[in-house]
């Protein structure tokens, strides 16, 4: 392989002749064989890409950076936002805590490629912007690559989890409406109880993705706030005066996000609670969505065997063995996606705690858990919802089968003839594998038109949505 | 022991004598024998009283409960909430996942003492109060234990988590301004790092916290939503018009919390995302005090061979076999809360996931879990405020010592003589072990003027606060 | 209330007249204010009373103690672990990380309790035995927590989790040999698939508690290893010659158990990863215990509208409001035990990463976590056991309805016509609601007799036990 | 882009005219768009190769498999095994929890690559091989996928996880021997305690991995039991005589690892304790490295401000912006992984704890995580060896000045003047920032000379290694 040589403060580095990143990249690589090559998420370099704009650009609002070189990293920046240099950024998550190679790596393609289209040829000449002096300016790896991982998290979660929940949402409030009169069986500690409505059965995993959106929402502010300006301790040595706001400002242009400085630059290095916040948010959705998963698989499940009272669509065979089975898939992609989760959550709490002073070296892990999250839970939700929750219709045979075959509508005579007699004809009802009403009768608690009068499933379901 | 006669639909129970409880509480102290007895948290019990208390006087206006009834129950939740029958909640935690048990005992004692309050003795003659018919009128387990449980987890939360909470902070931000002027070396990956004010670092704590009760507020309004009026399965079934209004009212008067009625029924009864919710802000909490916390004690740590930036209070001897040492114990002990509070936040997720049709059978493990992050989380940050937070104090000489003997405030130079030159200097005080100035001026790229002109540890803290 | 004046090296302090324990206990009690009193487990307790004693008798054979003194600190561990003393133990877990004042709380006990042994009065004239001297003698807080936690530990599992969990496992064997010939639709995905035997369901569940009982026992050597000799900080200063080995004997001697001195010291006071293995068995447990207990809630399910394959003992009436309905309680309560378990698995982790130098300073919480987890899964497996798994019988009416009415008996057909005939002939039955003969004859695919011959559900379920 | 058309059971697929994928895969690739693509563990798909040619063999030997279509089978595994289908797996981890298309990635992959072995053209002609009827024979997915995964758990455990644990063990260990005689200050609660030497202080990691590794090992003969051979439900189905010993016996051969067929089939299928029991082995391994790692970086903490007691290598520049300084990267890259792999063990205890009936379904999240955190924890392992263990060296300099400097060395007094009156020696040198000879002299409690003779930080290190 052809090689050129790159240099840093600890001496010379051969780099592969093809690619754009320098010397600090390539010794990353090296130290830190961790894995699967470039697991550093893509979103986390793109968050560098608009940020590395917006400090040029307010470097040189701010009179410490020439037009030329602000014009220039801009260009590249928004080369890497088309997705054109994937492919330069091949470190891993597991490395140095505070992201700092990441950060050079995006410094060093950064200013390489500015070489490049300055008409130069990489690793011959003086660089025409230097990654440190120039693309890093007024900027640390402790204050960037946070800044980073919360342009990435919070585009992520409001251009795909939150549209994607709420699709979700949206097809459940719908069946909920459509199910409104659907009468059913309800089911406590998985037991026959008294009768509800499909329609509001699924009225509560609306009301849950609900509180759940909400949840994240109030999540943002806390997500929407910069460390940059911050530098390597959060005091802001060798920032410009002004700078932490201009930079914000301009983030938040470029990404259209309503993105603000921290108010507290210390926090923003030491601790990233606002990822702890959201992902706690996105852990709450993942509870409510694999209860609401599981709920579907139970209810759909048989053919014959089962529960049955509502039909869910096929979208492959369902067994290699089994001819004529349709599975749950869907509800089983979501809820292995809820217990990830789950545990990414641990990850991201531990991860949390452990900041020291006034840096908190778990960074990359906690972008790459949340990200994760974010991104898997989204997608869950809208395949869910195509492939699943949109053609949930009720099996209305088996579903007043199981109804009206179910000793609980005694309930209805709790009111009539107090707790004790209601549950008398049920028991015996029970024993003798015979019907509410039969046993009412014999019992001589109620008339037969009493019965018909007061035992009405559809009486039962109350006025609450 | 002398024991009397109770029943229920399944038959007679012998109950001690001197208890007020009946036959359903106690067949559940002989169906679960698991851990220590009483193991339901006492404030579910007083979360009953209110919400009986509170049914009762809708049941009244609603025309279903007679006064006296009303008033011989509201007595006894009174008695209960005054702590006068606390030895008679013999219940675990790990019982019927709905609470019912626990629901029924409240019930029981409720009825069984009222028959005393009017003059009769239990055990003799029929009831004066019934407690399904009377008690519990209106409501199912289903609906009253989440509505205990958020009863006890809101008042728990605003009345001894966030005022404990908030005096920490306060503290802390009292510290914050106390050491506003106080220089120290700053450090990053625990290295040596450019210079910031005590003040500085407590600032950062400050802000977590303040983010942190933030987000913990943002949660109240969902916890304030009570199930209570959805009876069953979620349908209000066997209430009278206009109860979940009414009787989350009443509540809101008793406690003097601003309750409402859950807007979904069935997400109260079958989900319990609220406390999913509020549990992962007190995660949050913990994550940063976890932060906070081993901050202090690594600044404290020596007294002569470690950091030993700040003095902390001496409260106890520190060692059985070495003298004079004196222990980080209250970081110690709260960091320990932090840790059970990461990991209830797990046992609550994973039950939180498990609700099945109209009901999740985890409720008392939430509760409990809950409960006792809210309560240990608050107290340690009290125990922490008075025993260690308050009494802080900078080390002023070792702060000196350490801040003038690091390499790092070569940084200042870097906007002076640029990046690579900087570096030279501090390695070449590193490898001899030198000192920066002696370097600098050796190294020929500043004067010994220029070096004390630009190198002012106090003109590196920046503005940030 | 009565005080006498008691000291330690801070000075005097005003305790109780009527309690045995001393300077530093009362002190904890003042600066740890944090949840219930006494909430260190009485279990770690009794390690040090063994511990204490084991201590003494070495420190006699060794020739540092005095026969007088031995005897006396004996006899009062003798009765501390009668449980006589159990109410002078008041102090929480969340103290000081290394359990330093639980140390103190048993030297002062003792101390004071050999004192009245010998006839004197507590607080008058110089102390028979001193608590630090005498009773703490070549000992420390560090390693003397550790073992009285590995005691503790060791003995809640052999004593009550290993028997609990095989006791259930006997049952559930019984019931797998009763059910060996109780053919059942088996269920995939939670969807009809070919059929089982009950018995071979339940070998399933026999098999996990016996993987995983192994899997606990695997974890006994490690917990087995005593940190005692160690002193403050692993190196055994100031202990007599022989004394690790020896002080490892009394215990084994007076426990009953193969308790051996640590091979290496500094581990054993510097983390707890024995805590952490063994508890990850029991978390191990757990996750096995979980999906037992759904599996016969969800077989349970009914009495009409769900799958009631299998009749549970009714042990309590089952709802408040509906009459006739029996909960599967004893799941629940399972279940909610495994919750915790699980996340106790977290908090033991997170304490477990938390070792600096040369000690870690969580022991409290492992210890609390571990022996709450060791207690309530036990418990749970024994109540579970008796009120439920004991009781279960085949409601065979059930079983056999939903065997016969399955579509999934098409798969014996798959040998012989091959999948995609199979699949076929299953497809129609599912599509027209008729059953697998009718259309295999229809289709032309088997006879009548072909059918009868070759779809025999009692042929399907193989060899395996 | 070319196309050509597969079917399956429910119709017609297109499917890329250059991939060796049919109908299954191409429907699981639309159906399921969650995460990146391929998100399936390689180390799957080569589990899948080695049993689907142990399954080709089993067959013929046991006379349902021609050994034509035997030997094509096995052809195409091994071109697999050699990496030269990687292309052909572009499922995602996110689908059905059975791993069932997967499976039939597999058997399609298989089937057209063997066409093509036999010199036809996929799409054009019967198939030479059919993916269910012959290369799924005498399988299922639900068979399939277990084995597989415990295929490359195992594997992975033993070819990656434990050589590379063992390379780190084994450089402490010579570690710990090369500094026996570094006599060094100790620390309890980060503060000053006794001394010990470094040598003692490496000793306790490497007894933690020792222990570790021994559990991790304790653990393999759960993960050598294979399920094949039970099929759908665990019956074993549709399988020849002999077949599950004859295919575990295949497959031990093909991999030269110890598999051994699975007692019970219906645990095998339905539970993975098997990865819950493994991975909690690599989580309790990630506790320990976590406390190995902190206590690296902390020694190494400076170079002037911090501890400094030991000296790390130094891999790359440690800031963008602070000269000089070198970061403890591989301490950090190392913890990072230990919070990934706890959070992963919360992921696999949910996941194991969601069987139900005879399937669980969060197969493919368990393979994830399990092989992520086998892979990670190696790596890591194997990156903090050469990067950071093998290099580091002790800074003799520092370790003297804080080791005299220390108050603690009084302790060495206890046994000659008692307790307290070493304590007041402490405490005087300590309020008046003199030395504890100084002190002990001026008391009048010992002489110049004796404090000499019995003040010896040498002395005090103990005999324990």
């Amino acid at each position: 392989m052809d090689y050129r040589i790159e240099k840093d403060t600890m001496g010379e580095v051969k780099v592969p002749a093809d690619k754009l990143w320098g010397a600090q990249t390539e010794r990353s690589r090296n130290n830190f064989k961790i894995g699967a090559p470039a697991s550093m998420p893509i979103e986390i370099v793109y968050g560098f890409a608009y940020l590395k704009k917006a400090a040029a650009y307010s470097n040189h609002d701010l009179g410490v950076l020439s037009k030329e070189k602000r014009d220039l990293i801009a260009q590249v920046c928004d080369e890497i936002l088309e997705g054109k240099h994937d492919d330069q950024f091949p470190l891993v998550v597991w490395q140095t805590g505070s992201g700092t190679q990441s950060n050079m790596n995006a410094n060093e393609v950064i200013a390489n490629r500015a070489h490049q289209l300055a008409g130069k040829v990489i690793g011959e000449g003086e660089k025409t912007i230097q990654p440190n002096d120039d693309v890093n300016k007024s900027q640390s790896s402790n204050d960037t690559f946070p800044t980073g991982m919360h342009i990435a998290a919070y585009k992520k979660v409001v251009e795909n989890t939150i549209p994607a929940v709420t699709q979700l949402r949206d097809t459940l409030k719908k069946k909920s409406e459509a199910f409104k009169d659907v009468v059913k069986i309800g089911r406590t500690h998985l037991m026959d109880a008294t009768p509800l409505t499909l329609g509001q059965e699924f009225s509560g995993y609306v009301s849950q993705l609900d509180h759940g959106l909400k949840a994240l929402k109030n999540t943002l502010p806390h997500l929407s706030e910069l460390a940059l300006g911050g530098t390597a301790v959060g005091t802001g040595l060798n920032t410009p005066k002004g700078y932490s706001e201009s930079v914000a400002g301009f983030i938040a242009e470029f990404t259209g996000l309503p993105f603000i400085t921290a108010e507290n630059k210390f926090e923003a290095l030491a601790a990233h609670d606002a990822i702890v916040e959201s992902h706690g948010a996105l852990k709450q959705l993942a509870v409510s969505l694999n209860k609401i998963a599981n709920d579907i698989r139970m209810m759909a499940s048989g053919p014959r065997s089962g529960i049955g009272e509502i039909i869910i669509p096929a979208n492959e065979p369902g067994s290699s063995i089994m001819p004529g089975k349709v599975n749950p898939t869907q509800c089983e992609a979501l809820t292995m996606v809820c217990a990830q989760v789950i545990g990414n959550d641990v990850a991201i709490s531990v991860a949390g705690t452990q900041g020291h002073y006034e840096l908190n070296v778990f960074k990359p892990i906690m972008a790459l858990n949340f990200l994760q999250s974010a991104q898997i839970l989204g997608d869950a939700c809208v395949s869910f919802d195509i492939h699943c929750a949109s053609g949930i219709e009720p099996n209305h045979s088996k579903i007043n089968e199981l109804l009206n075959n179910s000793l609980m509508l005694v309930t209805a005579l709790n009111t009539k003839i107090g707790y004790y007699k209601a549950a008398e004809i049920a028991n015996t009802a029970h024993k003798n594998g015979t019907t509410l009403k039969e046993e009412a009768v014999n019992l001589g608690y109620v008339t037969s038109e009493e019965y018909d009068e007061w035992v009405k499933p559809e009486d039962m379901i109350g006025s609450l949505s």
